[in-house]
């Protein structure tokens, strides 16, 4: 069978990701990576791959099956993601939550009027974590669903500590608290503050003489950031920071708590959690899976955008139906 | 809107279930109950409900959307199941795991040819675990899974201790090793035998004078049911099996233990749990939303056999797209 020619748009943590994650499979072939910078200054981890001008890119329109964009949703993927959803199949992990019905309407419009597929917000949340939501919610209507994150490290935040005068580098975690994962399994259903849900771990390098008591105050005052959240900061040295924090783990779990009967009166409780060594090679492990489906869906004139609750589960697999029947259900 | 009108075929723990979960609904009424038995010595738990025998069900061909079938996978389905899928769009729970591809094929053949809509092996296991299992394999290719049952009643395990000489009533638990599941989360993909997975707990109420000892070294001894697991055997009164094991509550997990990376030196574990206090409750209420999608997908034109992997899961949610993207994605 004919492999699954797919092309990377952007090669940071995610791009190459993804190109371990093609690795894992028998179907799909790396065919070119695409980058803004000097094409010349970029060498894939795949031995033999082109890289090309992403200027370039529309020259590839017969060449490749699907496109993963592996861009920011902050300011590449918005602009990336229509333009090239009107010339190729694609998939992304745009993950702006409040902003995902407006990027499906953008992407939705392209990818209709060029006859391709195109599946937004992929990746564990939004991705695999909205499919458990809304799964969740349909069996058990009557309930409550929780949402926590990590143990892991959010970019958004260390992010933010990095931009603090006085701050060399940090790394920040995000960590659920364990009587609030409690709270959630137990069918009470009880309303858990942000505070409540989840602590901030801060491991900050400082600059030679900055004064660290005023970085831990504008850190934990920070609006939006921590002022809602307990938050701890560890001044560490920066040999102390490589040495252990170099990882982007992360993880987290989705809690429903359900009833049925006539009177509500019967509990269950469903969970799904990840655990993450690495949170961009796994995202870039479910782009993969769904670029398979955007190809297929496509092949079945299934055009337009798509997120993950649109996709069934069989197009993701590399087993055809009978196999996955046989096998797996 | 239009309700969806939803005819329940066999009225046992599961068809009662059925009628609950219907309940949580606002998209779905309950239009008949079909039993073998005679109509009027059967009252359903919902006000108002006609009774029909099931020889007279094809009178119902076009006053029903869907039909949840609610008979057992031993006999009831194998025959039903074909029959009504050639008449009406219909959900099952068929869940003789070894038998589905055959049982596919029979209900395709009959759906296919008559235009109609049939999502077969509907519940937990199978259902939501296969979706589990499928998805899990997609994202991360390399890896082991592990499905763990219990703590929780089996019905099947029950009625082979029943059928020996001397008891009078018994419950059986299946119950997974907690060292088997920590294995399981560790990353390490250890090899796990039948023994090291489950447990088997009995209670069993014996006849007057019945031997014990012999009861108990039957149980222990009995092939596929119990002789290739650790088995403890309890006896207790009536009374207290009253008392104390009258629910039927089930669960259990599907654990993934993936790779990523070139050399497969990134870990992760993809956990899926459900803990139910009534295992039938949970089934029907999975039915139901399965049923909703079989006549969206009818509507549509897609026609013939379907599984849980070939359903997107938007199709079983009151929602419409834009609200889940909003709400949920």
């Amino acid at each position: 069978m004919k492999k699954i020619k797919v092309g990377i748009v952007g090669h940071g943590n995610l791009g190459r990701g993804v190109e371990m994650a093609i690795s894992h499979t028998s179907d799909m072939e790396l065919a070119a990576v695409f980058t803004r910078r000097n094409p010349d200054s970029l060498t894939p981890l795949t031995k033999g791959v082109p890289v090309y001008s992403v200027h370039d890119i529309l020259n590839f329109k017969d060449a490749l099956d699907v496109l993963i964009l592996c861009g920011g949703s902050a300011t590449d993927l918005p602009v990336q993601g229509p333009e090239l959803a009107s010339h190729f199949n694609t998939v992304d992990s745009f993950d702006t939550h409040a902003k995902i019905p407006a990027y499906f309407d953008a992407v939705n419009e392209a990818s209709q009027s060029a006859g391709k597929t195109a599946i937004i917000s992929v990746g564990w949340d939004p991705g695999l974590f909205s499919i458990q939501r809304a799964l969740f919610g349909a069996v058990l209507p009557t309930g409550k669903d929780y949402t926590f994150w990590g143990k892991g490290v959010s970019q958004g935040h260390s992010d933010a500590i990095r931009r603090i005068e006085g701050v060399k580098d940090a790394k920040q975690y995000t960590v659920p608290v364990p009587a609030a994962i409690e709270g959630a399994r137990s069918g009470q259903n009880p309303d858990l503050s942000t505070r409540e849900k989840h602590t901030r771990e801060c491991y900050v390098v400082a600059e030679d003489g900055a004064d660290l008591a005023r970085i831990e105050q504008e850190i934990k005052t920070m609006p939006n950031y921590f002022a809602d959240y307990d938050t701890t900061v560890n001044f560490i040295t920066e040999e102390e920071l490589k040495r252990d924090h170099a990882g982007i783990p992360h993880g987290g779990f989705v809690i429903r708590s359900g009833k049925s009967g006539f009177q509500n009166e019967t509990n269950h409780v469903l969970e799904f959690s990840l655990k993450l060594e690495s949170n961009p090679e796994f995202t870039s492990s479910v782009l993969v899976a769904y670029a398979r489906a955007a190809v297929k869906l496509n092949q079945e004139k299934s055009v337009g955008a798509k997120t993950v609750l649109d996709v069934p589960i069989s197009y993701l697999s590399e087993k055809d139906g009978a196999t996955l029947r046989k096998e797996l259900v």
